[in-house]
């Protein structure tokens, strides 16, 4: 036996026991005659005593060990006289009998604390020692936490976890598929699933009336920032249901998770915002609530004034920021220069200062009088001391412009507190989206979408307009998760496909089988898919979902500790009866 | 809203509400001026009843309804007058006020009824309509409950699910991996894991200390029957342990989900039994524990008679079937051509009779006394009217022999019940397979696992019979999982590695992450994996893991249904720079 107790779990009341436990060198240090060794696992840190005089070879024993040894030690618990109270097992420590060390270690390459010293690449070569430090593990137990109070929720409310293939068929539609040659049928490949999306619909025509899983899905896009090739997404599919019972249901499993996770308890319903507001009031369709600046917009205010930025624009938005009234020059040009930057990509901003007495000063004072400029202050509901910031140009275009400039001012202004949670359900969104490029229409969540059942008589005559029963989960600004009612009836789902531009032949051999299925009784179903890594490092309070996976991949795709992906033998691609077509080298 | 209540849940005391449901035409008839309609959902049946005196227009509708039309049902719960005692709502029906088709559905290929007139083939083609049967559905709802019950133990005991990558690097050891090419790493590929190993160990030197997962596995092997290319393993991790605590920790696991999943409590501790017996006693390293008829060895007693079969043999082994001595010359015929039969291999059997009046018979009779065979069945406890069946042979090959020829006797005499459940560990396997046609030694287990602490000083002498810390769950004859406490020793692993004939650049290939890793202070740590699909089949009573698996492929790895793997586009392959290499049409 290696150990009697953990780490974590000794207290004064166990003060005189013999124990014996096993773990990590954290640290050693020498003090008169005594050498003092912090033992770290999973649990906790337990602090060990070798005393020189009692046993002068053990504690010689005990100065040779270095960081992250692994080691057994036997002794007694016992108060200590100095109490750590930032330590549960603070109040006591372990009198050395015995000292086994199990294993050595080489020096790590960066420290095993909670501030490293270590580089994003180190760490992720060698990420089993990076899993070693409290802030990564502790994000990888709330992974497990959240996960097993999912499945609790669902369990509970009748819900089924079947799984899906992995191995299914490519449907170029979307982004690209990972493909798997397949030896048994040469020349022919399976695909890793972007979504269990077609499988859900399947298990609903085949009575399973409420199905979830947590599962893997795979994208192979060039990856932006925070997103993985490989990702884990919350899957659930409900039955004889309409939006509402879709909404009502995961509003409770995600006031679940806060609720038995983080001990949060919302007890009001999530407000609900339609997609139309959302972009008139945040320019965004998943808004940060946690703070309100919501936009004003001043178009009709500001017309003739012979200001052509204003003049000639389409959108003419505002946000007003309370108490930024002081804002210096300097200030207000970094502010310029954020929106002017190429992501943004705003020509410039103009704003006015609400003074605290009264007055107004303004970078378009010279094209309106203060009168006119007070009206807008009204409009916005701007206080003395408050400054305004507006942006001016093409609606949508500008609209996401000063939304990221809300969400700027809202960080300076300490409105975005990762500790504070503010959820909201999106809804109404567009049926479609259109693309200017390949003048057409494409779906706007994916073709299964069931239109709103009050706007189907302006699916032939007014498609733009047409809303769909789609809805998002949206938490501090991130998408949480989406969903919509998919279309259960045959006959509307191919004029779905043919507004698309799917001709009767690529939707056969793009979704066939399901369209097949529907033809055997499928009933009204909808479901929704969250983000799992999101959902985790939101409530960890990280930007990243890169630290709550335990073996990410960087942004080539890249395993940087197994080095994968890699080349693979000759005799593999024969099996599988493929070439490597590389270009030649110039 | 489409439903008030399921069809599963109302009761005599729901009489008098008014109720709503929706679900799928089981059958319907008419007598008399009635229409009778059993609705069916995933939680039952309930009779819908539609009058023609009170209503003719809505009872011609419902007679219009086909099988598997999706219907929404208005009306009064009503007591019936004629009851059904097999149905949980059978005391009630609903007498129908208002009738809305969902959905039409095509005439189903197949029956959806237990017992379906559909054939293999077909119910994989449409297994979307093959899941609507009860016998199915039961299956995947039992999976469901036994991942959550796993779960649930698995969680009170302090494991964490860690969810290790798909996409992860190939390594040509064991069964063949599928590969993925990778776009952004041309001529690079990712290959899909046989089973997370690796990732669990490095989980442990992470100090993770206790892990799990409930994980998809692939293997791209020529499918023999009842293999699937994706499959499903609960893999288990822990450290600071050694054997004994790993066989408690998860026999408790496989109690908690008899006890929970089937009701069933097992109050002793499952029995162990090394490799060296099971082989001795049954033939087998996962002996069917449901019944005796344990193998007798006789050749001590049978030689030197001058018959030449016995004499030549290098072993002599019976097994004894209680009752049978009135077995029919063609009977025994019948066995001797089972035994005989190429997947077994044997050249003939013998047989004794210890008729009830205390004479014998035999098929050996002229070569030995009646004295001489009473001792043979004095040693093998046969009782008056038992049957003893003789094999002899090469002693490997007698043995699995002795082994089918137990397990066919088992089932005729009918003591493989597959409701009744016998666990048993398999302990002490061999650390090494010799492997006469390459002239090495190949790891048993896999190449982590530690020798027997007491063989250590064979490794070089005696390579060939030092014992793993291998362990092996079997229940009712089948694999359920297995395991070993892993080395965590560099230097021996070097030693391992070394003679199983891996040099060092290869092992530094293959293994390299994970034996750098282990310079970092690995704790001593083992575990074991459970195969899911086995253990819920086991649980179901079945044979097939396929009926538990929700899409199954057939033996060609091919999902009927979904019609994969196909074709890609060759831009696909363009952009994945690899190309067809297919043998030319002849």
């Amino acid at each position: 036996m290696y150990r009697t107790h953990t780490c974590g779990e000794l207290r004064l009341a166990d003060a005189g026991k013999e124990v014996k436990l096993a773990g990590w060198v954290q640290r050693s240090r020498k003090m008169g005659g005594m050498t003092f060794v912090d033992l770290r696992d999973r649990y906790g840190i337990t602090q060990i005593v070798f005393e020189s005089d009692a046993n002068q070879d053990l504690c010689e024993a005990a100065n040779k060990l270095g960081r992250e040894f692994v080691i057994n030690v036997t002794g007694t618990v016992a108060e200590r006289t100095s109490k750590n109270a930032n330590l549960p097992t603070g109040e006591i420590e372990i009198i050395a009998k015995e000292l086994t060390v199990l294993n050595k270690s080489d020096v790590p390459p960066f420290t095993i604390e909670d501030d490293t010293d270590g580089g994003d690449d180190l760490r992720m070569r060698y990420r089993y020692l990076d899993l070693r430090r409290n802030a990564v593990r502790s994000n990888l137990e709330l992974r497990h936490r959240m996960a097993f109070e999912i499945r609790r929720y669902l369990d509970q409310h009748g819900f089924l976890e079947v799984e899906t293939p992995v191995l299914i068929k490519s449907t170029p539609e979307g982004a690209r598929d990972f493909v798997v040659p397949s030896r048994m049928n040469p020349g022919e490949f399976y695909a890793l699933p972007q979504s269990p999306q077609t499988f859900k619909q399947l298990l609903m025509v085949s009575g399973f009336d409420r199905y979830f899983q947590i599962v893997k899905c795979f994208r192979d896009e060039d990856l932006r920032a925070d997103r993985q090739p490989e990702f884990t997404q919350i899957d659930c599919e409900m039955s004889f249901v309409e939006q509402e019972d879709v909404l009502q249901m995961f509003e409770g499993l995600v006031k679940h998770i806060f609720r038995y996770v983080k001990d949060i308890d919302f007890k009001e319903p999530f407000p609900r915002m339609t997609w139309a507001d959302a972009q008139r009031l945040y320019g965004s369709d998943k808004p940060d609530t946690r703070f309100g600046m919501e936009f004003v917009e001043l178009k009709d205010l500001t017309a003739g004034s012979g200001f052509s930025v204003m003049d000639e624009a389409e959108y003419v938005g505002a946000i007003v920021a309370p108490g930024c009234a002081d804002y210096t020059r300097k200030q207000l040009d970094g502010l310029t220069d954020f929106v002017k930057r190429p992501q943004i990509g705003a020509k410039g901003m103009m704003w006015v200062k609400f003074e605290a007495d009264g007055s107004i000063k303004s970078s378009v004072g010279k094209f309106f009088t203060d009168e006119q400029i007070k009206a807008w202050g009204e409009r916005a509901g701007a206080n003395p001391g408050d400054l305004m910031l507006i942006l001016a140009g093409q609606t949508a275009k500008t609209r996401k412009q000063l939304c990221e400039l809300r969400l700027e001012m809202g960080s300076r202004l300490g409105l975005r507190d990762p500790q504070k949670f503010s959820c909201l359900w999106v809804i109404d969104f567009p049926l479609f989206e259109w693309d200017d490029e390949t003048s057409r229409y494409y779906a706007m969540h994916h073709p299964f979408t069931a239109p709103n059942p009050d706007d189907i008589d302006k699916l032939e005559t007014d498609t733009g307009s047409v809303r769909a029963t789609a809805y998002d989960m949206v938490v501090n600004g991130n998408e949480l998760g989406g969903g919509s009612i998919r279309i259960h009836d045959a006959a509307l789902q191919d004029t779905m496909f043919r507004l698309l531009g799917l001709s009767e032949q690529e939707a056969q051999y793009k979704f066939g089988f399901l369209m097949n299925a529907f033809k055997f009784g499928a009933p009204p179903h909808g479901g929704l898919a969250f983000g799992f890594d999101r959902f985790v490092s939101i409530l960890a309070g990280l930007d990243s979902i890169r630290d709550v996976i335990a073996f990410p991949k960087n942004n080539a795709g890249r395993d940087m500790m197994i080095d994968a992906p890699a080349e693979i033998d000759q005799s593999q691609l024969d099996e599988l009866k493929i070439a490597l077509a590389l270009p030649e080298e110039k």
